[in-house]
Formats: structure tokens, C-alpha cells, sequence
């Protein structure tokens, strides 16, 4: 399916909410499988976060996972102004949650950015809390609201699109997520596809506030509408 | 001040959100302060937990401190039907959190019984997040509310009036925190004093929600207003 969108001439952007793993591994990961894929085309909550990082001039502690912290190696860290939270995992501590707290509570506006707010996920060991819970009991403590930089939020899809260079309206998000894909895709004034596959769930279609624009069985059928309607 | 107190005949009941030991330890530590208490004269989270658990038929899976265990001695805990979250400090880990998420998102209907709900407290090493912050990312992970037992529910302040064995009308709560100790007895119908020492900060006096019957700079400034009036 990637390759047939790629060959019709069409511009791809991947976007995804990983924060286990730099792009560069990742990519590593799809092309492993068979997945012709390069670092540009993809979209993630880390590079997004630098992004932000830059522009307001923040110095961030990091509460995540070990194999993401390369994407913060271009950062100043010293004498950090603001804690950036990624899935952690087996960092997730008591020690190192209390001194993300203690960093916080200490500034004068605490800034908490969150590289998403998963509830929890799936791996071949059970299920485990993901970076969404420690974000509400850091937020919780330091009575502050985190900004979210990965899906769903707007400013994550317009990065996607400034990646593209197309304007929202000239572009179409296929995903499995009704909340996170879906619904950040449309907020950002593009049409979303809700594949039936992976994390959807047939109560998504009886979901009381996003309703795709459309459903597609899988990804293949999706381009295949996709390439049909050009 | 609690000399005074009982030699005037008045009964009195501690009140205390300690989730971190047994009520045998807590009396021990302040009867090694000098302080003339028993058992019987605190009200403390876990107890009330263990007799709604009693009440309910519920069998807990603990998240708590080491040293509250056997606070819950008496209690089934086998194949558990609720989570019970205390401030568990070092207990806080990231296998334990999970362990006690995947207890609760197993359940047909998920039952979190809080033993508080505070945010942040100092201990000698610093700043620590409270039992609160924990209580929250379960909350959300697991899109459930916990039910707390500790300070400010009105459960827990009924059931140091059923031990004084007196209304609500005829009890005055003293105490340092604006929103779990005042707040917590005036909406049980007791009246509240706040004293100007402790947790106290300038600031409360313009709570938005809480206003104490009245501020006493101190324990001793409080019991000689109440003894003036007996």
C-alpha cells in the first residue's frame, strides 16, 4: 500500500506517537519489515517537542525513555525551565518522578510538556500505564495543565502538513485511533479515514463525538479509494 | 493543650491522614513526644478503609506503605476484587503501579479505594508527591473516580464523631489544613477552627471555597477560647 501511494506520485507523511525509540530506529524497524521508509517522512512527539523547545527558548528536563534521548541531544539541558515527559517505561521511578515534581513545583509557572496522553498499552508481557497517567499525577501535584505534543493534538498534524507542504484540505489521514488520529486529523481541518483494523473497536462507530469521514475495511482499501478518486 | 482538653471533662478524637504506619506506631511516636494519646483516640484512613471493605465485601489487592500492612491484618485478601492505594513511598514503583492497573482494568467495574487524596508533602530529604498524584493516574488510566477515605471525605470525619459518640453540631474540628481538615469537618456540620501554624499559609484566608468559623494563632489559643465557653 506504501508503495502504491508513493508510485502515484502522492506525498506520505507517517505519523506516529512513539516515544520508545528515536526516527532513526524506528525507521530502522519498518525497513527491516520490508518498508520503504526515510527518516523525512516521519512525524513524531520528540522532534515536535525540540520544535516547541526552540521557539520558546525552554531548557528541558527529560523524564523518558533511554533509547529516545538522542532526539534531545541538539538541546541545552542545563538549568532547565521546563520537564518534557515521554513514555518512560522502567524509568517511570519513585526517585525520578519526585524530582520531575520537585523541578516543577519549584519554577514560577511549572511548564509541563507531555509527548502524548496514552492511558495504556499493550505489550507481549501485559498491559502498562502509558505516559497519559504520569502526565495527570504530575499535573495533579503541581496543579498546572501539560501541553501535549503528540496526537491528538493540532499542533502535531500541522507539523505533518508543514513536513507535506499542503494545506490541511489537500490531505487525508488513515488511521485506527477514533480519538487520537481521527479526531486530532479533523480539528486540523483535514478528512480522516478510520481503518477497521488494529486499535479500532466497532463501538468507535457509535463514538459520541468523532465520526470519520469515512470507513475503509483496511489500509490497501484505502488507497485504493484514494487512487481511484484521482 | 490535650492536657487541658481532657482534664476539662471534653472528649476528643485525633484526626489524622497517616497512611504511612499502624496507629499502634503513630501513638507510639507521640507518646515518646510526651503526648498522653491511645489507640483508640485516632481516626486514621486505613481502619475507616478496612470497615468499608468489611461493609462491602470487598477484598483488597494493597498498594500501600510496608509499615501500614498490618493495619489490614484482618482482612481477606485473597483474589482481589478492589485496589487500595496508600502514599506507598518507595513502594511506588513502576511494576507495582502497573500491577495494581492491571488488577483494576480487569474488573468488570473497577473499585480504587483512596486512603487520601493529597498532592505533595516535605519530608526532611525534600518534596514528595503525595498518594494523590498516584490516585490520579490510576483514575485516568482506568477512567474511574477513587473513592477516598482519608481527610476531607465526610465519611472519614462521621467516623471520628461515631467514635466521640457525639453530633456534629456539639464537636469543633482544630486543625491546619484549610481544605482536608476545615473544609472536610464543616461539610460533615461540625464547626472548624484553623490555626495560624503548620500547613497554614496567609493566603488561605482568601479561599475560595472554605472559610473557617474562626483562625486561632495556635492549638493552645484554640483550647482557651473553647474552655472559656464551656
Amino acid at each position: 500500500s506504501l508503495r502504491r501511494i508513493k508510485a502515484s506520485g502522492l506525498k506520505l507523511q507517517l505519523c506516529t506517537n512513539e516515544t520508545q525509540a528515536t526516527r532513526e530506529n524506528f525507521v530502522r524497524k519498518l525497513r527491516g519489515l520490508g518498508f520503504d521508509v526515510s527518516v523525512s517522512e516521519v512525524t513524531a512527539p520528540a522532534p515536535a517537542a525540540c520544535r516547541l523547545l526552540r521557539e520558546r527558548g525552554l531548557r528541558p528536563h527529560l523524564l523518558v525513555h533511554d533509547d529516545l534521548v538522542p532526539e534531545f541531544a541538539e538541546v541545552d539541558k542545563t538549568n532547565p525551565n521546563c520537564v518534557v515527559l515521554g513514555d518512560a517505561a522502567e524509568n517511570f521511578t519513585y526517585a525520578n518522578l519526585n524530582e520531575a515534581f520537585r523541578l516543577l513545583i519549584g519554577m514560577e509557572k511549572p511548564v509541563l510538556i507531555s509527548l502524548g496522553k496514552g492511558r495504556y498499552y499493550k505489550e507481549t508481557d501485559g498491559l502498562k500505564l502509558d505516559v497519559g497517567a504520569y502526565m495527570k499525577a504530575l499535573e495533579y501535584a503541581c496543579d498546572v495543565q501539560a501541553e501535549v505534543v503528540g496526537k491528538p493534538s493540532k499542533r502535531f498534524f500541522e507539523s505533518a502538513l508543514a513536513e507535506l507542504g499542503v494545506p490541511p484540505e489537500q490531505a487525508i489521514m488513515i488511521g485506527d485511533d477514533i480519538v487520537n488520529d481521527v479526531g486530532g486529523a479533523q480539528q486540523c481541518g483535514m478528512r480522516a479515514l478510520q481503518v477497521r483494523t488494529g486499535k479500532y473497536r466497532p463501538s468507535d462507530e457509535n463514538h459520541p463525538e468523532v465520526k470519520p469521514d469515512a470507513y475503509v475495511n483496511n489500509l490497501a482499501e484505502a488507497v485504493d479509494i484514494i487512487l481511484q478518486q484521482l
